[in-house]
């Protein structure tokens, strides 16, 4: 594979052994950071076969999405503003019965060209018909971690499973790493203490880290008090289900108790702000969270809950209410903000090697255009990525070493047939448009 | 002045006689808007001199910004996630003590680029050296209403209100009425009752409206209530400055009784969700606020607060809290998030005929491209603008039946100096960059 230079571009590392910010090369080799090198040294130009000026750009890791429903892109403002229940059982449910797997495909496709314009180098999604999930991510270039989302009620829970195994068995490793499966039992008010058993006994055989819906609503709380006498996390850790690697979606409603179990167990907190503001979920206690030491990411959730994709959204959202409901301007710094979009929401993740622009880090890197007016003095590159730039600032997207986005166009995926074909899905499920 | 046609747009007339969305023909005549004509009736493209196709675009009233500080661009990132008090005595006021009138200029020059940009097609500012605002909001196209900021006590306090009588002087009413003056005493803290008597004189003498920052943090409600024994509204009720048309600025910290006192007293409120968290200074009561019946707008503050001025981003954080906090996501929807932006916006700065698509109002209008990943499907055009648009999506931007933005792209300003030269201020006031 060629060797690729990024110049003079001022980076972003992510990386505690470097400073915030600093101009300088980047080497990516054969998928991987080879070299980092700060001006005034700079690199050979004679040694890559494919050089990129980063004079304007703001080069740093790529995002890292840690919860979403990809495919629910279709969705997407088809129920605003209404109360969650109905948002649910009246309008989301029963379109999603109808779905079928090309509607999946090109859902996702769409969720995957939204996600990859905004710098979104990694997703996480929990649905079904995997398998195409699967090879719209293999396709387009993304990195991805997918679960089959499962309930545990009805008769068919057991097959949730068998296709979450043979989902494992087929896409897990494969594009060189790129795909990663893992368990998505849906939440414990869908999955009952029996069946979070078979999900832990086939955790325990693969291997794989396990992502559930944890305390999104004041509700779910109450209705776990009521039922089990005790709060949702107090339950999860009682089954044993904390001692496997546990991905913790939501986790707005947490007791100073739960966020002490999450924090002895290691569990791995997705704050999805955006979605838990719009559904009136709530506001997390990402502050506490990070206090007790708990590893957090973030995640913009599906579409229909949101409504776009973009994590600069969920960047700021984080950083922002964290400021608002402390009374303190100091709280959840900008630094902090961009460790949770990338390195962090890695670890929690289990992803070996994404999150920094590091060398032996896997080449998972965007290029922000900083020539815009709002980011206009240029006093601080790292606070403008947090605080004032936009998805449409990002210029260059890379996965895995591969270019996938070049001056802001896919080099892959045609974006104006995937608009169509997902545009196509979405008027056949909800009977046609409504201009 | 020629006839423009904006032809088979999905046009958001914010008109309460009107649908929330049509496809439609917009005729716009000598800066005013002449005909809306909803399909199936065609406007008739011969009767026009110019045609704007709109199969692409929402068309909509651009943005109204009802409070700012436009020329802080220059401060953008200059000191972030610090406690208040140090951001303004360690580093903002040191660094205004230091600004010259072209820092002022350009400084402006930038924020009116990026409003334009983003859609806002009307900006208030409260700032020094308010000629050459008025300078640049006259040669930009944009939409004005400007404040010379008052301080009530040092040896200069008369300065600045007969500074404010000689600007209404010059330039309120100027070009065809796209300047507006009115007076801008900063706070009840720099403002003492018997500098406030002063201001309303002018008021009375003028007719011009006051705007002032209010109960903008806990820490300025304490204070009040220790020296004055009241709230800072009521005091101002008390003073009888409400008696006069007010644009209350923040309204973070209002008791019930104070929501009434401005209800009574129909003032209008500048609502500034992003630079209340940013700042930690918390969240506004808005519910309540729009319960008692108040006129509420929307405003970015300046950009070291914020820290871009992005009225998408303000309106998308004005309902997401309003869902977030009461646990309520019907709460504050998507058309009535879109009224603050426009129409009520124009209301609470006493603009006539300005905020809606309508026969016989002024031609400030915008066009979002539709066409894109975040906007698809398009079930509902109007959440989309208010849940997933970004400003990069504004392609047409037209004040007074001036287009401003076409296909993105100034057609007068020239974007590209002016960043250059806000930045060699910015380096100027700070003593060069940090790169």
């Amino acid at each position: 594979m060629s060797k690729h230079l990024i110049r003079g571009a001022i980076i972003i590392p992510i990386d505690p052994e470097r400073p915030d910010y600093f101009v300088g090369d980047i080497l990516v080799h054969d998928g991987m950071i080879e070299t980092v090198s700060a001006y005034p040294l700079e690199l050979d130009p004679m040694q890559a076969d494919q050089i990129t000026a980063g004079e304007k750009l703001i080069v740093m890791p790529g995002f890292v999405n840690t919860h979403g429903h990809a495919a629910m892109t279709l969705f997407r403002s088809y129920a605003d503003d209404i109360p969650l229940k109905d948002w649910l059982e009246k309008k989301i449910w029963p379109i999603e019965a109808r779905l079928e797997s090309d509607d999946i495909y090109w859902g996702t496709m769409l969720a995957i060209v939204e996600m990859l314009k905004g710098g979104t180098t990694t997703f996480t999604d929990m649905y079904f018909f995997m398998d195409r999930v699967a090879q719209a991510a293999a396709q387009s270039g993304i990195r991805a971690v997918l679960s089959r989302g499962l309930i545990g009620f009805g008769g068919r829970s057991e097959e949730g499973l068998r296709e979450t195994e043979a989902l494992i068995e087929n896409w897990h490793g494969a594009e060189a790493g790129r795909i990663n499966i893992i368990l998505g039992p849906h939440a414990l008010y869908t999955c009952p203490p029996d069946f979070l058993h078979l999900v832990m006994d086939l955790a325990g055989r693969t291997e794989r880290p396990i992502q559930i819906h944890l305390a999104e609503t004041a509700g779910e709380v109450e209705d776990c008090l009521k039922i089990h006498g005790c709060t949702p996390a107090k339950l999860l850790y009682d089954l044993g289900l904390f001692d496997y690697r546990v991905i913790a979606a939501h986790c707005v409603h947490l007791s100073d108790e739960d966020i002490h179990l999450l924090a002895e167990k290691r569990v791995g907190v997705a704050h999805n702000p955006g979605s838990n503001l719009k559904l009136g979920s709530g506001i997390a206690p990402l502050v506490k969270m990070l206090q007790a030491g708990i590893k957090v990411g973030l995640g913009t959730d599906g579409a229909s809950s949101n409504n776009n994709l973009d994590m600069l959204e969920e960047m700021r959202l984080a950083t922002l209410l964290a400021k608002g409901t402390y009374h303190d301007p100091t709280m959840v710094g900008a630094r902090t903000a961009l460790e949770l979009a990338t390195r962090r929401g890695a670890q929690v993740l289990d992803l070996n090697r994404v999150g920094s622009i590091k060398e032996g880090y896997k080449a998972d890197l965007i290029g922000i255009n900083r020539d815009v007016p709002h980011m206009t003095p240029l006093h601080d590159p790292l606070a403008h990525v947090v605080y004032a730039a936009a998805a449409a600032d990002v210029r260059l997207v890379m996965v895995d070493g591969t270019v996938l986005i070049e001056k802001g166009e896919f080099k892959l995926l045609d974006e104006e047939k995937i608009m169509a074909e997902a545009s196509r899905c979405a008027a056949r499920l909800t009977g046609g448009g409504r201009l």
